[in-house]
């Protein structure tokens, strides 16, 4: 009798729950201004409109009902129930505060929205994945993430748009879970994000990710010169990935060829954000041909504790002159007061999110060693040191407190390309509020 | 028996489901940060927040509590079962590449993200819909559709904002579904998008569409002088609209007064966008008082094959010289491989998205030949015939990608108003990656 | 016989409805390029997944499924049933057209997108609000709120991020429930929006807010100078706050240290936003060290009928410079002939949406007198008076349409900073139509 009660309660709860879901309005109505109108008609008028719309039936019919599940943890997050489609919604908000204690130069307390940053992702046709990432902190739209991937042949990975080439643990990161409120000096280096196309494959100790770039999608070359293209792949072992022991190896390579206006550049600001003088500047490096990168990195976590580092190595191929070399490395170390341990994702060979274990969260302590190079070859752009002390409250995982304590150490041709005076030791205090959702 | 427990079944079923919507926090509850102090505090003085937040129960009264239906595809629909409220959120990715064979003048090879596009749709009080739909693909928010139309009097919709003036079969549809990666060249005499006010009346095979329109959003007459506005209107008449055979004919004609700087330019780009050069460009024409368009539309589809062709014309008046008029058309043909047929909507006289009917996707072969004469009472603004083959794969419903070749025949005053070489005679290869969810 | 199946049911309901909810896919999954491989093999997989994906469990383990409620009214909200987490969607379309009857200057009739805005808010983790929303109306992205903020004491909220200092009643209150289609000329000093930390006390009849702040999220001090900061608070006090009943007294301060430029300015347009011409405008005044602010509000509901005014202070003081004095305030009275009432919120102290009690909407009928004097110590910044009547017609809580006819008489000094010509005395006529959802 119970069985038979049950039974009628599943047919009577799906032909409830899946029933009224018949109604659906079919996906491909137009609601634009010359189409369709009003919705009620058109559901009366259903016949016509189901074949307007649907067009043909065949291997993407559509029509059926979907049982979709939902999640929000601040954002919202959408599932259906055979795992086909899905749509995530979110967004972060970064807000920064920093003081100076100047040395030679001025360089402007005040505070800034770091990120403020829309996010959209989801899967379509079970196949497809994308992502849609835009940061307006600026007051501009600065597309991050834009890109969609074949996903249905595991363990290849195919995608195209603009996304990250392939390059440094920490520029693989994402900000939100970095153990400092800034990347590295040696960051400067790191090829960022780019349009093109890239292939990952993923084995349970090793990662393999390369890729053919065009340039950011906002470089534009003068005169209508020919873009740059560049080819660029990381490898990333890790013999141990568990939730509290990580040893994490990886090696990464980038070539880039320069566009026609053939004039090139690094610079770098100290490590904070909020200050516009970029200490590090080699100039526009004109005849400037190719740059060609090499990193190796090193991540060992044992529970609370954690080291990290990194060395990059960048060499310029120029015409008519000397060919440069740059290079610049760090190491740093971490530790959870309260217990936890930096969250490795072997499957992408990085750091995420951290889940304080107490109500009252989580507290990290932190302290970093970074240098950079960038003299060589009769290039002047300056060498800097910078030392950094942190602590990091985390209320939750998804909201965070930081501070930074900074020593900046520089040359004397750490000078903004001319612009500001050289052998500049500032000390930094900056702060941050954090909060994704 | 049975029938008893059905019924208890569904009672209870409903309390369940609307009973636990009734502790909805209502939608007009603040979250600002200077007003509403913590929600469960709230939800035990839910008596105080109700009269607080709901203001007087009358015509609108909007506690009860509602049964949504959610769709996904990528990206996401909602819909009350009353069908009187709807929102809809989605995006589009577009990705270009191209290569140049360059003739006389350099064109700059490259990739581009050609659309990233966030879209918003709903309906609110039943009578009510809206579009939003912004562009971030230059790295600012280029806005798209931006308007709200009253839609409770069929066949009658009235629309206000920012929306495509009702000119061009080509313009109408959507650059998701269009047969080439680019419009055709004369698709540059089209006025596109403005502010305004329009009226769409819609027939079993006709559709009217008119519209008093200001200048596009971000115009803005110098020195404070008055903008300009326009009038436009289209008809279209399709006596056969069936899922694998159209007719469709369409005229349209559009009047525009040109804002107080009195200044005009038509110019065009190869059917190429990532190029920077436009190679006819009339130049800014001074003392130019309006501008009058006439198009003539016409497609036809039988089965996998169709065929589509517009001509345009723009009759420009000036105080003080010649008046000149400048004409172009276009012809284009398409073959599904696959058996698919293009998607024509009656109701808004233009074509839609294609599903594939297999696995493996759709494959479409088309060709077109444009030409665009911007040469007229003693204005050189060059004239241009392009020549276009193209093949699509549509891997699936929100999937595709393109690639065109394409001839560029231009005259000895296709020289971009002066800044290029005229008589360029290149070659065009173009790659598109898009997806939209 | 009836309560065990009932019983039966509810078990047998919550089974399915939560037990479905077991597959959801946890939200930390990555759906990054370089990430994690196909969805159904990571389901199948789900051991691994849930180790990496989790990181430790503890005080915030998110594996639970959610039970979320779901609202649409054009825009979209999502509520968990435990109220601990929500998500809204939501945005705005303002249409305005103007017309300028003229008198010594050219004003500029046209049309424009007054707001176009995107608008996130939510709750996660039970204590934590947050409010995202960006305005695409000039084709940038002008970022308005950006916070989050600590909601989980009762009568106390702390705020972290891009919000209103809390100065001025109708500054307070949203541009969407704004009797007249732009705030009053004395607007042209309250401090608006800027990067913060601020406090909120909330009582029966009172309101205590302070914030700390530094500038807007797009200043920063040239040359790297120190950027300035500023000091706000406001006390509200409603003895009377009743449906149709309310007595709202005010009072505000602020103080602002100029930043290391120490250039100040004041300027505003008359009462329409479509013309650029700011009569009234200070120039920039050098040597500006800081400006101080006072500010009192009233306003008073009986039924049908509203008196709202403010009157604020601006006391600027310059180094070698003699410190000015700057002021104005405004007056208004509504009424609405269909019988709604000024909706108050006293949590917030100012006003909100009207709920038409009709079905053919709500009308009201408004008249405002406003002035602004910047015309003190020597500086002749001008004067002016603008008297408005207004009609506004809401058809639902959602959509209104607004005329606004404005007499503007100015001062001799008027002459925005000496661009124009003083003592211009033009009508303004000017209409909107806005939606939000």
């Amino acid at each position: 009798m119970k069985k038979i009660i049950l039974m009628l309660l599943f047919s009577c709860f799906s032909s409830v729950l899946f029933g009224h879901q018949n109604v659906l309005i079919p996906h491909a109505v137009d609601h634009d201004p010359q189409t369709s109108g009003n919705r009620f008609l058109q559901q009366h008028q259903s016949e016509t409109v189901a074949l307007q719309n649907d067009g043909l039936s065949g291997a993407y019919d559509t029509s059926q009902p979907q049982d979709v599940m939902i999640s929000t943890k601040g954002g919202v997050e959408f599932t259906t129930n055979d795992g086909e489609f899905s749509f995530q919604l979110g967004g972060r908000i970064i807000v920064d505060a920093a003081v100076y204690s100047e040395d030679k130069n001025t360089l402007g307390n005040g505070s800034e929205l770091r990120d403020i940053r829309l996010d959209l992702e989801g899967r379509f046709y079970a196949d497809f994945i994308y992502e849609l990432s835009i940061d307006f902190s600026d007051g501009e739209a600065d597309i991050k993430d834009a890109w969609f991937a074949y996903d249905a042949n595991y363990p290849w990975r195919y995608t195209i748009g603009h996304f990250k080439e392939p390059f440094s643990l920490e520029e693989m990161t994402s900000k939100k879970y970095l153990t400092f409120m800034e990347r590295a000096l040696p960051n400067a280096m790191a090829p960022g994000r780019s349009l093109g196309f890239g292939m990952n494959w993923v084995g349970e100790q090793t990662t393999i990710t390369v890729g053919l770039f065009g340039d950011d999608y906002n470089d534009d070359a003068d005169d209508e010169g020919d873009e740059g293209w560049g080819a660029t792949g990381r490898l990333t072992y890790a013999p141990l990935a568990d939730q509290r022991s990580v040893v994490h190896m990886g090696l990464a390579a980038s070539y880039r060829k320069i566009d026609d206006e053939q004039e090139f550049r690094f610079d770098s600001r100290p490590e904070s954000h909020l200050t516009d003088i970029r200490y590090l500047d080699t100039g526009k490096l004109n005849m400037s041909d190719s740059i060609t990168l090499f990193g190796l990195e090193g991540a060992w976590v044992s529970g609370s504790v954690s080291f990290q580092g990194e060395w990059i190595q960048a060499l310029l191929e120029r015409d008519e002159h000397e060919n440069p070399g740059f290079s610049g490395w760090y190491l740093q170390g971490s530790w959870f007061l309260t217990g936890e341990s930096r969250h490795y994702k072997q499957r992408s060979g990085r750091f995420g999110r951290i889940r304080p274990l107490n109500d009252y969260g989580a507290v990290e302590l932190a302290a970093r060693y970074s240098t950079l190079d960038l003299n060589d070859a009769g290039i002047e752009g300056g060498s800097s040191d910078n030392i950094t002390l942190g602590i990091n409250w985390y209320l939750n995982p998804q909201v965070r407190f930081m501070a930074n304590y900074i020593i900046v150490e520089n040359d004397i041709f750490a000078d903004a390309d001319g612009d500001v005076n050289g052998e500049d030791e500032p000390t930094l205090i900056q702060f941050r509020a954090q909060a994704d959702f």
